[in-house]
């Protein structure tokens, strides 16, 4: 695609999601973003681990926040003996790939660093400066991944389209939107708003406002009634995983957008860098369920009857048969053909 | 059914939803119940209508609640001369039924004492007595034909059930609730929280537990997720209208349960005392529109980010492909077989 000449600016959640700085990994507050901007610094890989449980940051979030993390593990290891920096620096790959056990982002980071650092802790040489930099390498990579496959996504969006999307995709979801605009495409945004945290209504509607797009916030109810009624073209999400069956592991309440579009034929495009070729199927992968007492509050206020109790699943498997398309880095595939990805070489 | 020796208390919000006193009419307000139970005394006909359209109370509420307004309004015509009473009494019925446009139980209620008083009004003689007797009249007649359809749903239930329910649906689920405990079935409840007034999480989930049943809360997008690992045995609903062509008219969301359902086999009950002979089809049916801010706030908070707007439809519409049965107070029918109501007669 010929580079446009229009600008669509980068959000803040994007550009400013997690800083390595000398002193600590700061992690942009997203528990309370738009409405406060505030950091959460941390000063160790366990800081870090802490707020990546305590959703501090999500999404892709999370993989920043891992890579700041190792960042954190291999200063402090290089205050050890050489001999024993290999068992710190591993004590912490775990305890940080234990924070979100569904997400694979941090496991990917995470393996990423610990192989670049591994002829560093051979020779027991220190290893933070290989460790940084391969922290910001992983970025850049996750970066340049998610330019390709927002080219990726966005030919299936079309000029004029209204396009739903569920929870804060990050990178998943803007991208696309981005590489649409820069192609002149005009796009409405619908955003679930994504209980018990609000992503939707905050993370997602916040930055695709900052795009400059018009942006729409429903509940999480009503995707299926703007559908009937033809106001839905699309639908996009990011996904947590895909499995290389075509299982779409995203936020809870995906399934369920993805059963109401193929019953009133609204393609549903999920998004990934790639298939994940670890999962065969969605039973390789570990489901996470979160506090149910977060079901029963909204920002902090009690929502529901003190006798009712809540349960969380974080996240659904939805099933290929209600997937259109996956999207990713190497271009776009059916959910029934993502072997295809493997053979496909990497685009420039 | 043989009388039965279990006791099932009736919940807080049945017994006491609106009181119709000398001075005025009292109504529960259900957007802070249950976390604060303060009552909105309205003495005109007016602030009756003006506490429905702000949602002091809903499901059923209104219909009680339009009930007292007209007792308000016989009460206020009595002070006219005897030849203006019928108008006022007919101004009263305009803004009553006019408060929300899709609730058939207001219109029908507002018919009801109407009628009740047209011997009072064509001889100009006073009519408050008789419109206060026809609105307690309207509430028995309601609460009898609940009862009715309360025992025909709770055949469709099964001792060990774990049974789904959206928004509020007040005697249309706590009477099949009521009935299906009575007969011995043990049942868990699972009440979506239903955004933005979270009725099923506030006022559901307290009825239900007030009734004695274990009751858990989820947000309204996570029924598919739980029907995915088979943990909801039926879906139920309360139905603000079914058209006499099967489409079930109900809270937003509905429409997204019931096709989840469908997809994953779990049966789906619309509750309804009587379809709509006066609805051939959707189209006759006015679906409200709510200030799409509503969506943008939980409990007063904004939750929202401050660049999106909101949209609120109320209701959506199932249609009868994803409804697998509707009980009445005539008993079940299929949604392809409505007409059948009406040739069916009412039970004793």
């Amino acid at each position: 695609m010929a580079e446009s000449s229009i600008h669509v600016p980068v959000p803040t959640l994007i550009s400013q999601s997690v800083l390595i700085e000398p002193d600590a990994v700061r992690i942009l507050d997203r528990r309370v973003f738009p409405f406060e901007r505030t950091w959460v610094s941390c000063a160790t890989y366990q800081e870090v681990a802490q707020a990546i449980e305590d959703m501090v940051t999500q999404s892709n979030g999370p993989l920043f926040a891992a890579a700041g993390g190792m960042t954190l593990a291999a200063r402090a290891a290089d205050a050890l003996p050489g001999e024993n920096r290999r068992a710190y620096l591993t004590e912490a790959a775990d305890r940080l790939r234990a924070t979100r056990p569904t997400h694979n982002g941090i496991r990917e980071v995470v393996d990423a660093i610990l192989r670049a650092a591994e002829p560093s802790l051979a020779a027991r040489e220190p290893v933070a400066e290989v460790v940084e930099q391969a922290a910001v390498a992983a970025g850049d990579r996750h970066f340049a991944r998610c330019r390709q496959l927002g080219e990726a996504a966005a030919e299936l969006l079309d000029d004029g389209d209204t396009v739903l999307t569920h929870c804060w995709g990050e990178s998943y979801v803007t991208e696309p939107v981005a590489a649409a605009l820069r192609a002149g495409k005009r796009l409405r945004m619908v955003c679930t708003e994504t209980r018990p945290y609000l992503q939707g209504a905050r993370l997602t509607a916040e930055s695709l406002a900052e795009m400059g797009v018009e942006t729409v916030v429903v509940t999480d109810a009503m995707p299926a009634e703007l559908m009937s009624r033809g106001e839905i073209d699309k639908v996009i999400t990011g996904a947590d995983r895909v499995t290389m069956d075509g299982h779409v592991i995203n936020k809870v309440g995906t399934l369920q957008i993805a059963i109401a579009a193929h019953a009133f034929g609204v393609p549903y495009v999920a998004v990934v860098t790639a298939p994940d070729a670890q999962a065969p199927t969605p039973e390789a992968v570990p489901l996470e369920y979160r506090d149910g007492n977060e079901v029963l509050h909204a920002l902090g206020h009690r929502t529901a009857s003190t006798r009712a109790t809540g349960i969380y699943p974080a996240f659904d498997v939805t099933p290929p048969r209600y997937v259109s398309t996956v999207a990713t880095d190497r271009g776009r595939f059916s959910p029934n053909d993502l072997a295809s990805y493997y053979n496909t070489d990497a685009p420039d």
